[in-house]
């Protein structure tokens, strides 16, 4: 049969999102580069397949599929019973990695996103950081980690004492933010928020979705 | 047993999900009132329930959740076979109904809550609306229902020719910007968003779900 395909780029969060999520369940891909800075997602061919004009798109047989957090929870279930499973045993464990799938997804994601844009993209195209919209997204993702510090006291893991996609989908902006963004400081200085950060992001399917380990 | 218990307030757009996703999936449920002018969605009893001190919460026996689409989803799986089917049957319609849910939390929802906002929820408060934020959601939001638009064109719902979770999630907000934003010419001039808009909004569950019929 043939492999899944992938179209993304490297640097992309959500293709970093979906990549890992492939490595967890130990799915073998292929990858097409979507030339970003040719704009190539922003064409035709591109365009077809993803109505968006965003990264990534995934092909699997008749299958087209966009929303990184779609393709993530397609391919846990798609491939349930092999490699790590991410979406929790019983209906609640389900209904818990659903809700904090969606805490990322609603709360997480808007501030750390635009932190990143701010600090590392706006310079890349030449423009400068608006460092009063980084202070203001900086004061509303720790209140949001405030609620991760007080949650991860209680479990290990977001949705219970079990790795889920509620959190792998932080692996791809907490990892900007601590290591291209200078902003360390927001998971260090959260004593269970630091534990978890270390303890996802040093999973073997992490590191081969950002090219650490082969 | 007993029933579930839904802690929101009528005028919340993320209780009118989950109440008109109870009334598609035909189950009874208590409803707790969180006096939001009062400010009962930020005291400690409210935030024991919910940390992030927004609407709405469930209890179902031992199970407390928050973030109104991880509820819609909860609530489609536990009652599978009762009421209207929402996620979709083969591996494929459940991705595709995912897909779309991701959309709207994604790229609809942010300028539609922020227009509603603007419009109606600032004046309230004694604010004066933002005009030129509400310019530029409703350019961001025209962007989406073009997309919408081309994708109603060729099926009847956007995760297929199936009602599903995808378009449920978009009837509140959707709701308030016909009825009390004076947008609904970003629906009516569209084709097929429009009959999309006229068909889903006239499901009985929604009507109940905003007090239309008992």
């Amino acid at each position: 049969m043939a492999k899944i395909k992938v179209y993304g780029h490297p640097i992309s969060t959500a293709t970093r999102l979906v990549l890992c999520c492939l490595h967890e369940k130990k799915v073998e891909y292929d990858f097409v580069l979507v030339e970003l800075s040719a704009g190539a997602h922003k064409q035709p061919q591109y365009l077809a397949l993803n109505p968006f004009g965003v990264l990534p798109t995934i092909q699997d047989g008749d299958l087209t599929l966009f929303e990184s957090r779609a393709i993530a929870k397609y391919l846990a279930k798609k491939y349930e019973g092999q490699g790590t499973e991410l979406l929790g045993n019983s209906l609640s464990e389900q209904a818990l990695v659903e809700q904090w799938s969606q805490v990322e997804g609603q709360s997480f994601n808007s501030p750390a996103s635009t932190i990143l844009f701010q600090i590392l993209f706006v310079p890349m195209s030449g423009g400068s950081t608006d460092e009063a919209a980084v202070e203001m997204n900086v004061e509303k993702l720790k209140k949001v980690l405030d609620i991760y510090e007080e949650r991860l006291s209680k479990s290990k893991y977001l949705a219970g004492d079990f790795f889920s996609l509620a959190d792998l989908q932080h692996l791809p902006y907490l990892d900007y933010l601590v290591t291209d963004c200078g902003k360390g400081d927001l998971i260090s200085s959260r004593k269970h928020v630091k534990a978890w950060w270390e303890d996802i992001s040093s999973r073997p399917a992490w590191k081969k979705a950002t090219g650490k380990t082969p």
